[in-house]
């Protein structure tokens, strides 16, 4: 009977983590294809790419349930519960990208295609890969239990936040520059800005990980945690 | 003896309860501090203000782990778990409210005693009274186990995100007018953006409030939940 109750948890514990990686894949497409929609003026991807959202947000939801579920009916160990308490907050996460990838969708769908200067989005398409890429790692990461890897996710920030700020000093040289473009250089700053910040969520998610692995709570610490490599 | 453990039990989430009440201050002192040292250029009040954040981030983590202790010892009944996961998730957002804070904080000193046409303050002014209210309520409603005023919170955020826009189209103005004074129309921009948010955060208090009172996920509601009152 015993035996039989803890299948049922551990098959409890994987289906839990299996609907994060499925809203993680979910949350992966939606910053691809926002970008990608921007760029290349496809409202109709944009419109698609909305609708992801949606589902995004159920997944928070069923993921909050189904935590708070276990943890009154389980009584899980130290581990486990560090466990469902990161895949929850991994969650508010991933749907906080969500929200942020559909910011850039509804620009795309504002500006229409309204044209715009090329080198605006060498930095949009330098930050979307990098970020992607950082959401991706941090997934995997999170599949494997590798502490190292999260802590790869968690430097990487700093070379996002590098490339952020040069985007946006590239802005403020243009609205000087080309004032009757004001909105569109605005629209590459919240996109920049957006990107910036999944940036931040894939780090938070990172030390999520790390706490799950290791114990260790490693936000907010003066100096950024040891890491074996950074974004690339 | 149970009723020595339960009585424990009490005591432990009157302190958690406080430790979340007392974060809500420091937050609270944040947005307005760091909005008053930007509009009067006040760089020694933006530098105090920075320090609180540090504070406020020690907060977050200690809040954490009691949370993780008490869910482990104690096993609490799903009312109680839904009080601490409450205060572990609003803990977080309180903690991002800061970060917005922090950043308005950090523009104030960037900024210096660098002169800012009175009229691009209003909208500021206007945001900063009314996000400092919204997460001021929150708090609120959390120390009263109000639903009802948890619902104006989330309620008032609408009048938040218009203000917001009204500011947004004043600053593409002011670039098309002026450009040659970018930098400081990015600022405001900047700011009326974390304002924003600080707006967003403060209405997911209010929802996980709602949750913890009534049981009911109302995140990611087509229509806006039923509410007694609006912002004012």
């Amino acid at each position: 009977m015993n035996k039989h109750i803890s299948e049922q948890f551990d098959t409890e514990l994987s289906e839990l983590r299996d609907l994060l990686m499925e809203m993680g894949g979910l949350v992966e497409r939606q910053i691809q294809q926002s970008c990608q929609a921007l760029i290349s003026h496809d409202i109709a991807l944009a419109e698609a790419t909305r609708a992801i959202d949606k589902e995004v947000n159920r997944y928070e939801i069923e993921i909050d349930e189904r935590v708070i579920n276990i943890i009154a009916r389980r009584q899980p160990t130290a581990s486990d519960l560090r466990m469902v308490i990161c895949i929850m907050k991994a969650s508010a996460d991933l749907e906080r990208i969500g929200d942020e990838s559909d910011r850039i969708a509804k620009m795309a769908i504002g500006m229409g295609r309204q044209a715009f200067p090329q080198d605006q989005y060498k930095h949009i398409r330098t930050l979307s890969e990098w970020v992607a890429r950082m959401v991706g790692d941090a997934l995997d990461a999170f599949a494997r239990n590798d502490a190292e890897a999260a802590l790869a996710v968690i430097s990487a920030d700093r070379q996002v936040d590098e490339e952020y700020r040069v985007a946006v000093r590239k802005v403020l040289t243009d609205l000087r520059e080309e004032p009757e473009h004001a909105e569109r250089s605005i629209n590459t700053l919240w996109t920049a800005r957006a990107l910036e910040r999944i940036g931040d969520h894939a780090k938070n998610i990172g030390e999520q990980i790390v706490f799950q692995v290791r114990g260790e709570d490693v936000r907010h610490s003066a100096k950024p945690p040891s890491s074996s490599g950074a974004v690339d």
